[in-house]
């Protein structure tokens, strides 16, 4: 097995599987990206059984491919050696024994690697595929995932739940004290109904290696995994399994007060408040609406610190006074993942959730926060 | 005791004055920020026992004093909090039972407070004063301090020893392991002959503050403490005491094999030999001077990892064949330190100290490392 390749187009590529190996994955050979030359093309894999990431580079004039075969080697390690080498290209020849050459210009590394015999085969995905448009896919992620629970007492609900119907996906994420959900229509999506759930995390690293990028993303589900296919790269995560709550009847269908607040504007008043509460026990912010003096007023209170108070602007105020108070963290999420510069707030009663809308009817998408009994 | 402050000016003070405030203090209210508002200016004081720094700020249209006073605020939450107010400027008013009114447009902070009367007083230093140029103290402070010990076994070693002698400088820091010495001329320093010690990681955090000032820096000498003034900032730190080791006699007069290298050259092959002698209990790396093919090959090797060699570019070889083990972290801390683009390593024999000196025979600056046995 040998090659010689452009050290810089190698390390790009190199990032994109590095984001599948964990430092605390028990499988010792895990800790390793295995390389397969074939005649043709170079396979880097890299996994920690929770994601895999695998990414080809085809033979070209930056790979020069002069014999074929399999070996891993030590992720950490082998990356910094080819961050560090002085040539544009480096030659990578597996000598007797699983031990590799590294060489570029005058520096020549021997380094002992691991047979590529005993490295775990990624699932064969086989069954429906479809097509999402990446902007898409990050958006949903984006606008959902930071719902979802970080506790495994529920793992449901550690994941983000994507439902496809009528052309239409619906994402939901919840942690049970707030949720996220988002309806986009898709022109390419499968062509059965279909449900499933993704664990949270494994979709900020996809939204993360998705990046800017703007093309389509082919999708192809299997029984316990799916495989999202875009460029040269398949990233495979794990699938949840169980059934999602059904979320619609959370929804709070009619609102007694409405208010309409700049996000930049209550974003800040938020993040100042949320210096006294973060100091409490119970983290939560109180809200004064009052519809006969057109006045919003934020308070914050940690009977250890100190207080503080603020009045923030709106663009409109109707229905009924109300007091009511929640996590401003929760409020903070909603607010950083609208899609609108101005959001609507629709409350019924102190005690019941209220949900964050943005200021454009036409965009479904719907934030449900539990306000928190303070009293 | 009330002041209305332009906020940007303000933080940029207390950034500054933050820099002596640590987390891991024992004494509570050195977690504070001492405000003493009189007339005429706002000093605002931060402490950790080791270093204390005190700022003032004169009343100008961006200071307003109302009423004079004394207080002190929890540096943390205060400094998040005067980040995150809304407006330009804001007002800082002292209420009953040592509470604080803090007002930026329309929030609103009522603040627990301490009393100024229990935080301890800084030294009053009256003794020595003498100047020196900012440039000066920053250069011979980064050329010197990272050689500083870190180890409390011998004190006196974890400072750097500054010695004023016949209108010069010399700064000297060593771990037993390697030395740093600099020698400069300057024109204003002290009448007398003087040595004193000043503890390495405050001298860093001196140079962090100097930062790219350009000035005369005011030093005022007292018994256990120093203090540099300059600007509207006062930098107080603890002298170390004791003796300095006389390092004069360990400095070679003669060398047997002498070679030059481009700092850059050999500090980026030692980069890639040390990603394998990391992996030792021993972090050593060989060198093998070839005087007669003119051949230097560096080659650092892990038993458990695998074994780089690379030859490394030079400018001229002389002497004695040589074959010598050093540690390559000291070596790149030297280069790190070098104030010319290349550097002459002088050698004598496999177990002697060698020196690193500049290329440059005006500069007064000569780096000791001392080899490692590998046999």
């Amino acid at each position: 097995m040998k090659f010689t390749v452009n050290r810089n187009r190698f390390i790009n590529d190199l990032n994109s599987v590095l984001k599948a190996i964990s430092s605390r994955v028990q499988i010792p050979i895990l800790s390793g990206i295995k390389l397969d030359l074939t005649d043709d093309e170079l396979i880097m894999t890299g996994s920690n059984t929770d994601i895999s990431i695998e990414l080809s580079q085809p033979a070209s004039d930056d790979l020069k491919i002069e014999s074929t075969g399999s070996i891993v080697v030590t992720a950490h390690l082998f990356s910094e050696i080819v961050r560090k080498l002085p040539g544009k290209e480096f030659t990578f020849d597996v000598k007797e024994g699983s031990q590799i050459q590294i060489t570029s210009e005058r520096a020549d590394y021997t380094i002992n690697a691991l047979e590529a015999s005993s490295y775990p085969r990624l699932p064969e995905i086989t069954g429906t595929s479809f097509t999402l448009p990446s902007k898409t896919l990050r958006e949903l992620i984006s606008q959902t995932v930071f719902a979802v629970s970080t506790e495994d007492s529920r793992p449901t609900l550690t994941g983000v739940n994507f439902t496809f119907k009528n052309g239409q996906i619906k994402a939901v994420a919840t942690d049970s004290h707030r949720l996220s959900q988002r309806i986009v229509d898709v022109e390419s999506g499968p062509s059965e109904d279909l449900s499933l759930i993704i664990p949270g995390k494994n979709l900020q690293e996809l939204a993360q290696i998705i990046g800017d990028a703007d093309q389509d993303i082919r999708v192809y589900l299997g029984d316990s995994q799916i495989r999202f296919e875009f460029d040269r790269l398949s990233f495979y995560t794990r699938l949840l399994e169980g059934n999602y709550p059904d979320v619609d009847r959370l929804l709070p269908t009619e609102s007694t007060t409405s208010v309409q607040f700049a996000v930049s504007d209550l974003s800040q008043t938020l993040s100042r408040a949320s210096l006294l509460t973060h100091a409490n026990r119970t983290n939560a912010v109180q809200m004064k609406l009052n519809v006969d003096d057109q006045t919003v007023l934020v308070s914050g209170n940690s009977p250890e610190v100190g207080k503080i108070e603020e009045e923030v602007g709106f663009s409109s105020l109707t229905g009924k006074n109300l007091t009511i108070s929640f996590n401003p963290d929760y409020m903070a999420a909603a607010l950083r993942a609208s899609v609108t510069d101005s959001v609507i707030i629709n409350f019924t009663e102190s005690l019941r959730p209220f949900t964050v809308v943005p200021n454009d009817q036409s965009i479904e998408f719907v934030q449900l926060i539990t306000p928190i009994r303070t009293f």
